[in-house]
């Protein structure tokens, strides 16, 4: 119960340096507003959890159910996602009541002791738990994606002290072995459906980077003509630089030289050694390409990562954007693994072998978006602590770039 | 300087019932934010009349300029028209804040003696004064428009007084001479550029309806299957109301027999004695069609309206939606003419005679819209009184009907 | 009969000089396949004059009414527009024999005597002419399209002469009266609905260019910076020059200083002293506002054109091209009014006073477009002869510029 | 050279049923004309053999490398591809000219010996041959896509002989081992570069259907509400279903009960015994879904087919649509694997580990496609002979049907 009630505090005061317009727009498809993802996590309990397991609960208001769910086609009609900006009612101070509400019924329902004793209940409020994480790191990220698209450009927080200045360091590649390897979750704590089942997988040697891509690193892939020649760019990926006029990475103004970023502290200088963010898949594939190398796959990564701690950079630290790699690294480790940027993989996002949704509106959690996307790995400055780990897979479309999103290298051996 | 005050003064009590997170979002790209109409209708002032006559004057922020410039290409680049609802900064507070700053320096421009002595400023004051009436029209408009869309239906004001269930009166057909006229503004007072030179025109004897169409009457149009037949339509009406999906006037809901409209009380049973409105010009000119008639040309409701005196339902009454016409009509003289809604006419939206557009920014206010749309004339339940006139014109394009239009009949004799 | 035929003889004429895969073809939305042309022409006959006339009449495939219907509703469901291209099937052979089919049961129709003895079958036959002549016009501009976007750019026809290099004759002011005018058709011989009623029409005190605006001087607006400055254009207008990238008319390629022109000869330099052409009226009227003139109205044009020949460089001359006007204007009198270009007016298409549209499918003919178009009068370069006359009313939307289209200036007194 | 010969042949004999405008017309984005397949092939041969490897060859026209340029960046800019039916320039003859002229160099080159003493000519002719089969097979998917398009519906060849009547053999599952095998082509024959490196993968123990999914099985889904439940749909494929409005197989016309497909025949009943083809990915998944079963993995299909014969149901069978099962399946042995329809796997197409795309345009072949795209295993019912292999990769995006594709079921054992 401390930790739901923890999460649930943290999405308030994520949301406190935020005034209710901040929290009320929309600023694109892909991106919701603070409101909708405090009051949509609220929504998720209260359908999830208590409706089926707190006997007598009242919904606060059932057109909420309307406004709140996001895409559970068998949890009934919803606000289409491109809408969700629409929604001044109920207003920043009903959702805040509705979350209230939803936590003194969550509270009720631990007091009656159904999450002790049924263990179906417990896995519902974990799963809530980690959904509502998921949904702070959202918060975040497109309240970056508003403030960018702001003519005044606004910043979340005051800046950060200056950047050190300092370099990145020398990029080293660790040597990986190849045959069979088991991945995905083992069981015995929480993980989401999609790293289930664990299955084995066939690995062949291969190379992984000790470090993150960094921004100085991209700069010599822009001063190539990286975003004007063809030759890097799948297909799909050279349309889009072309219709979306693309020439650096999401965020970056000005010009060469002189290329600031957008970030939650507001317009900054780019800083060459701290790894770069805000790119697409479309652009750490060309990236990757340009360099002679490759993207890994995310068996690779997750059996680099397997034995690791899930620390590094991340929502505790409050630097809210990706920090260059530590001066030393630790040889034969490889650093970065956790926080700062989700690493894209190679891999596009499919079910694993025996993988079956489950029953129900839960089943629609993470199976039918298994198409078109591709796997991240790792985790951002922005995740929460105790959210990813070894196993844990996000995914996104191969366009998308307004996530905390860079680049591991790979190559084969 | 009173009116001046006052029309500033009513601007932010129109937007009184409201929270700030209605104030900032953006229904659809032809509506604009509240909040935006605040500060776009100072930037007017501060840019047309302070910053060239009031000297000393230093703007609030100069980055407002792009915030809340409209259309005028020669006062410089601009936030795109869909993109207003993304600027939750600056601050309604400080939205409110700027208007404060533009009130006092208006303030010391009137107590500097300059609209007094200088009948250039007192005519850009006055054009700043009707400036903002449009806009406090447009402040109720696009705020019905957000409400409409919010699943909640929120209400801008408490329901009115159940409707009184009256029929209403009979429609009479007004004997109008033809003739040479003179129309357009003859000067003396203030009007908008785009009503004048005064002019000859020449009018055919005809007939116009004693009072407006009404819900009663549009019920029988789509109960004949109105929306349904071509042979009503112009071919981009119909093509409109195939891709639409139109079925009957805008924020109807429900279904034949048991129709409702959004309006700013709320959702309510349609009123068939109370005159239609948020029908487009397609939808006007099919009916008319329909019912054997036509649309009126605006010479002909100019010259119907030339002596009577500029009353009705306008933003005074607290109505604001329409009101059905009186129970007597006073013989030979048409009703309704000003106030309830704005009423289409069969004439495109084209410059008169000799008008030549005025150099400058201020040059762009009405003359560059003059292709593609259609002229309106009186007024309608928001518009504020002391606003509109006999030779007012106003224009939309076919296609729209989120404001308040509707339609008053004509024929020929 | 002989016209009759005459006119079904010339549209395969006009189709000669083409492969039936350039025939089937369609370039744009707005431009339709020559073997659709050929065959709607054929369809039209064969629906308004055959079927309810000639007894006994049994169409040649009744599946060709939905492949050659071309926007009348009561006629039927049809082929998409945009999709006229699709059509492969029936072949170009087949229509050919389709048109021979309607031909030899038009002859019959003759021979029975109908339309000696039935003056509304004579009308509809007369009509079944007049808009065969149209899609004539229609066949030329629309294989200029087609032949322009194609990468070889062929010709149509070989190429004229060398132009003579010779200058356009000075322009010169016409003066004309202003009062009440008669204007539309009188009856008597054939006009189509949208020229009728005859009526009354106030006009002021103008002037009207003796010529129409060259190559040459269109090259001053360019050169001025015409398409780069927003103060010239009507918003929509400069919508449409961004979103369209214009810098130049229709079919020019190249740049400043060697601009060529795609024409029925191919592609050819820009010749001076020639009229200006494929101007949309955007571009019409932008270059009138920044002349300081206007355009001309379309009673003002027609009042100019009443007592004139018709006559001038039509379909006829062979040249299929507009050309400088005579190197001397007879004075006072306003040359190349019929020939070379369409010219825009300022006029909204609209009804005239008194219009309805008739009953039935050919009520379709014109009344349904009369929205968001303006009147072009005159006659082209691909007018056939004894087509137009100084009541016609031709109409095109304001941003489209794929037929021959050009500019005569007008100007207050 | 005989066989390079031949497959020069067979192109102009499948074009040989069509008219010169049915080889002109383009019918869709996707899909190309007859003519410019025929020329684009040549150009093929012109720009990746002759130009390099014939001293003094010189193009029959420089201008063809603009228009038949299929998407090779580095072979220069080109036609855009929703702009080939625009191409009625050059003519079918001369596009038959110029592969003559092709041929005869083709001629010259294998006279001079270069293939025969150069491996890489040879290899160039190889792919070339490689790269005209599957251009034929695109003539007939896209002719097909063409006529369903007409509303003439034309058939490319007479109808068949009325379908048997004949059910389709019982399903039976075929126990597949799990295990290490070696998957991708070995080398030492003609195989695209997408099909290696050869190298190891991972088999679960799995089962796989013995023969294809058929229409009457389809038909149960259909009536199981299939295409109105989103239950059986990936997110994306749902948002398909409903802009797209699929109720059925592409081609499928009429209503449940009297369903007809449009084929290279004609429109014809639908053969309940004959395979479901036109399905996309997403129904083909949708259905496994619902069958309560999978698509199986691209090295699942290959690993049953690597020993088995490349014969079917393909070009040469002159079927030119699926046909039935036959009614005795060998025990233990998959029928319908090569030919009928290419089969839909679960594998997004990406690059075998250690794939790196060759220098230069033709690097372009297959690599750059690597994404978004899902693999298909087999053959289909115009696939030429020899062409196909139990490594080959065909890949189409999710939504493509316009393919013949189908369906094999996978399950976990
Ligand atoms: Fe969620
Ligand atoms: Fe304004
Ligand atoms: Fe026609
Ligand atoms: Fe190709």
């Amino acid at each position: 119960m401390r930790r739901l009630a923890e999460t649930r505090r943290l999405s308030l005061s994520l949301a406190e340096p935020l005034s209710a317009e901040d929290q009320v727009v929309q600023p694109m498809d892909d991106a919701s507003p603070t409101k909708w993802h405090l009051a949509h996590t609220t929504w998720f309990f209260e359908t999830f959890v208590l409706k089926p397991h707190l006997p007598g609960y009242r919904a606060l208001d059932e057109r909420f159910a309307y406004c709140f769910n996001s895409y559970y086609e068998a949890a009934g009609p919803r606000q289409p996602r491109p809408k969700r900006g629409l929604l001044t009612r109920p207003s920043l101070e009903d959702v805040i009541g509705y979350r209230r509400h939803v936590d003194i019924a969550l509270e009720a329902l631990f007091e009656a002791g159904a999450p002790q004793r049924n263990r179906d209940v417990a896995d519902l409020v974990e799963l809530g738990i980690n959904h509502e994480q998921q949904h702070q790191e959202l918060i975040l990220t497109d309240i970056l994606a508003l403030f960018a698209a702001e003519p005044l450009r606004p910043a979340y927080r005051s800046a950060r002290g200056p950047a050190t200045g300092g370099a990145a360091p020398e990029l080293r590649w660790i040597d990986c072995p190849g045959g069979i390897r088991h991945v995905g979750h083992a069981g015995g704590s929480f993980a989401f459906d999609n790293e289930g089942p664990r299955h084995e997988a066939l690995l062949r040697e291969h190379r992984l980077a000790s470090r993150l891509v960094t921004n100085g690193e991209w700069l010599e892939f822009i001063e190539d003509g990286g975003y004007a020649k063809p030759e890097h760019w799948l297909s799909d990926g050279w349309a889009t630089v072309k219709t979306q006029g693309w020439s650096a990475p999401g965020y970056w103004e000005g010009e060469p030289g002189a290329w600031r970023q957008m970030t939650l502290g507001g317009l900054q200088p780019v800083d060459p050694a701290a790894p770069v963010t805000h790119v697409s898949y479309f652009e750490a594939d060309a990236f990757a390409r340009w360099a002679g190398k490759r993207l890994p796959t995310e068996f690779e990564w997750e059996a680099a990562a397997a034995g690791l701690p899930v620390r590094g950079n991340m929502l505790g630290s409050g630097a809210l954007q990706p920090l260059p790699a530590p001066a030393r690294l630790a040889s034969g480790m490889p650093a970065q693994m956790f926080g700062d940027v989700w690493e894209w993989t190679q891999s596009a996002y499919a079910p694993y072998p025996g993988f079956r949704a489950g029953p129900g509106a839960l089943g629609e959690y993470n199976g039918k978006f298994m198409c078109g996307q591709y796997v991240l790995r790792g985790a951002s400055c922005v995740t929460p602590e105790g959210h990813s780990r070894a196993t844990y897979r996000n995914f996104f479309y191969p366009h998308q770039r307004w996530q905390f999103t860079g680049v591991r290298l790979a190559d084969d051996r």
